[in-house]
C-alpha cells in the first residue's frame, strides 16, 4: 500500500486543478435555436441597421410634418388621401405637398413623408384626411438603424447567449453563430466489480453509480461527458483506455475500489503523466488524485459519494473554466444544526444536511452511500481544524440546487 | 380601432394565466443518462438491497471476529490463509475456526466470516497471517442494504432529477425512468412584414426575433417550442394555424404590430376561445392579450421588447408551472440610479438597465428595440404608482442571469 505521504489542503487541490485546465479554443457554428447557454466566438459586428428602413411607430398616416402646422381641434388642416402602406409592404408611392398615405405600425415610412399623424387624431371623409393635431418632423417615425446601426458591434467574443442576446442576432438576420465547442470530458469508471444499470446483477458485482454522477455533474457545467467502458484492474487494459482518452479535453477515473487497484492505476498514469497530488485533507474524498500530461488527469474515490463530493467541488469548477462559464452562483442558507456531530481533525469535511423547519439533520450515511447525497438538500462545510458542531449552532448550508 | 376598456394589473394578469396553465400528466420514458434536470413521473422503490451482499469496506482479511479476541500488539493471533477474494468475485469459499481470507475493499464478505481485519493490523507470512488487533463482528464490513433496503422508497414521485439522484437511481440498477413530458409550447410568430434570419431581406420587411427569444425562454423553463411558420395577416390562415396549435399544451402567438392586425387575431381567436384579459398595466407589453380555449392562448405583443418582457413575466412562470418545476430563484441585486429616469403613472415599468460600479445605467431605448434587453443585466420595477427615480436613489436590480 502506498502511503498518503503528502495530504494536501483543499484549496490547495482546487487551485492545482483549476491552473491546469485551460478554456477550450475550437470553435463550431450552431443555429440560432440551438445556442441558448453557448459562449460566443465572434464579435458580432451588426452587417444592417435595425430597423433597415425609417417605419411608422403607430397606426396613422404618413405626411411632410410641415404640412400639419396650425393644425389644431377646431382648425383641422386636410390632406389628400394617395394610397396605403400596409406592414411588410413596400410601395413606389411617394407624398406630396398636402398628401398624406395610410400607413400601418411598421410599415415603411413612404419618400416624401417625415412624420405620422396618429389615426386618433384625424378622420377621414373619402379621399380627404382631416388632421386636428400638428406634428413635427420625425413624430411617430422609428428611424433607419435606431435600434441597431451596421458595422456596430452588438456583442463581443465570450459573451453568454441567453435570450436577450439570442434575440438581437436574430434582428440582425444572423442564423448561425459560431461558438466555443463544449469540453469533452472522458469518463472511465474503474473496477471489475461494475455493472451497468439495467442488466441483471452478478453475485459479488454491484452497479456502476459514479459514471452517471460524474456525467451529470459535467453536463450541469457545460460540458460533454464521453463515456468509456469500464476499466478493468489490468495494466494493459489502463494503459490502453488511458492513451485513448487522452484524446479528449480532460480525463476523469473514478476507482478502483481497493487500495492495490488504485496503485496500480496510479502506477500506469504516471508512467505517461506527472502526478501533482494524490490525497486530500477532506473529507470525503481523500484518496483523490490528480495528474497531468497533455490533459488533466483526475482520479477520484470509487465510494459514490466520495466520487460526487469530488466532482462537486473540482469537477465542475474545471469543466466551468474549459466552457468558459463564470463560477456557478452557489445558493447558501442559515440554518440550526438539529443534533451534534463530529467530524474529523485535519480534514476539511463535507457533511451532508436535509433541511426541514430551518434547522439541519445529518443525511451523511457512509462515503460509500449514495443515498449520502440523494436525501440530503446540500452540506455544510466542517473546517480542518474543528472536530465539533454543537447542537443549535448556526450554521451554512450551500444546496445542491436543481 | 379596438380600445382597451379593461387594463388589468400585473399582478392580476399573471395570476389569471398561472390559474389557466395545469401540470402535463404525460408521462415518458428516458436513459438514466438524459434525465438530469427532469421530474420524476413514478415513486421509485428500490428493486435491490445496495449494496446487495456484505462487502468488506477496507482491504485486508475475512475473519470471524470471534477468533481474533485477546489480539494485541505483542500477542498476535495466527490465521490459516485458506483463499482470497477480489472486488467484483464470488467464490464459493468458506471462513472456518482460526482461518482467513484475504479480501479487498468492495469485495463481498465469504461464508463463515463477519468482519475484516486490515492489513496494516497483520502481518503475512506464507500462508499464515498473524492479526495484532482484535475486532468486533461487523468490524469493516459494510451490511447488505446499508445504503439502500430492497422495497424502501428512496424517490417520490415530483422529484426533480439532480446528480446525486440520478446517482441514486444507477446504484438500484436502474437504466429508464418514467418522467414527465416536457410541455410542448406552440410558437406563432405573426405578421407580413416577417422574415427568417439568414434569409437576404426584402424592401419593407424585417427580421423575426420573437420565435427566437419567445423559445429560448420555453426552453430556459423546461418547455419545448413548437414553431410554427408565420401567421399572415389572412382570418383563415390564422384560423387555420390556431386549430393546429390546439394541438400542443399552450399557444404563443406575437404580433400583429399593427392594430389592424391585432384586432383581427383576437376576432378569430375569440370564436373559438374566451379573452381573459386584453391590456395589462404594464410597460412594456400594454397590449398583451390571453384567452383560454382548450387550452391558454397568450397574445403578446410583436415589438420584441414588449414580447421579451412578456416571455419572462409570464411565460417562463407558466412553462415552468407545466414543467412541474419550481418557481425560478431570482437574483436581484442592490444598485443607485446613476441618472434620474421618469416612468408612466399607472404602469407598472418593467425598466432595463445594466450595472457598473455599482450603478445602474438606463438601457431601455423603445418597446421597438431589441437592444434595450441585448445591453442590459437586468431590469429595475417602478411601481404603477410612481413616475420617477431620482439619480442615486437606492433601487432593486432583477438579474436576467445566465
Amino acid at each position: 500500500m502506498r502511503p498518503f505521504t503528502n495530504l494536501i489542503p483543499f484549496e490547495d487541490a482546487k487551485r492545482i486543478v483549476l491552473e491546469n485546465v485551460k478554456p477550450i479554443e475550437d470553435v463550431e457554428e450552431v443555429n440560432l435555436l440551438d445556442a441558448l447557454g453557448r459562449v460566443l466566438a465572434e464579435d458580432i459586428i451588426s452587417p444592417i441597421n435595425v430597423p433597415p428602413f425609417a417605419r411608422a411607430a403607430e397606426d396613422g398616416y404618413a405626411v411632410r410634418a410641415e404640412d400639419t402646422y396650425g393644425a389644431g381641434q377646431y382648425a383641422p388642416k386636410e390632406f389628400k388621401l394617395v394610397g396605403e402602406i400596409n406592414t411588410g409592404e413596400y410601395k413606389e408611392i411617394k407624398v406630396g405637398k398636402g398628401e398624406c398615405i395610410r400607413i400601418a405600425t411598421g410599415a415603411m415610412l413612404p419618400e416624401g413623408a417625415d412624420a405620422v399623424v396618429r389615426v386618433e387624431d384625424t378622420e377621414e371623409d373619402g379621399n380627404i384626411v382631416r388632421v386636428y393635431r400638428p406634428v413635427h418632423p420625425g413624430f411617430d417615425v422609428a428611424p433607419e438603424g435606431e435600434d441597431i446601426k451596421k458595422g456596430e458591434k452588438i456583442l463581443a467574443k465570450g459573451t453568454i447567449l441567453n435570450p436577450p442576446k439570442i434575440g438581437a442576432l436574430a434582428a440582425m438576420g444572423i442564423a448561425k453563430v459560431k461558438v466555443y465547442r463544449r469540453p469533452k470530458i472522458a469518463v472511465l469508471p474503474s473496477g471489475n466489480e461494475l455493472m451497468v444499470p439495467g442488466e441483471k446483477i452478478e453475485k459479488g458485482k454491484i452497479y456502476d453509480v459514479n459514471t452517471y454522477t460524474i456525467s451529470s455533474v459535467i453536463r450541469e457545467n457545460g460540458g460533454e461527458p464521453i463515456i468509456f467502458p469500464f476499466v478493468i484492474d489490468d495494466k494493459e487494459d489502463i494503459e490502453n483506455k488511458l492513451m485513448e482518452s487522452l484524446k479528449y479535453d480532460m480525463v476523469v477515473f473514478s476507482g478502483g475500489s481497493s487500495v492495490g487497484d488504485r496503485d496500480m492505476l496510479i502506477d500506469v498514469v504516471s508512467k505517461h503523466a506527472k502526478i501533482l497530488f494524490h490525497g486530500v485533507q477532506i473529507k470525503p474524498g481523500k484518496p483523490t488524485w490528480c495528474a497531468r500530461g497533455d490533459k488533466l488527469i483526475f482520479g477520484m474515490p470509487g465510494f459514490p459519494a466520495s466520487c460526487l463530493n469530488d466532482s462537486y467541488q473540482f469537477l465542475g469548477p474545471a469543466v466551468r473554466k474549459m466552457a468558459r462559464l463564470p463560477p456557478k452562483k452557489e445558493r447558501v442558507v442559515k440554518a440550526r444544526m438539529a443534533r451534534r456531530i463530529t467530524s474529523t481533525l485535519g480534514r476539511m469535511q463535507f457533511f451532508t444536511v436535509h433541511l426541514k423547519d430551518g434547522y439541519a439533520y445529518p443525511a451523511y450515511k457512509t462515503s460509500g452511500a449514495i443515498t449520502s447525497l440523494a436525501d440530503s438538500d446540500g452540506y455544510i462545510i466542517i473546517p480542518a481544524n474543528s472536530d465539533l458542531v454543537e447542537k443549535d449552532e448556526e450554521i451554512e448550508v450551500h444546496l445542491w440546487g436543481d
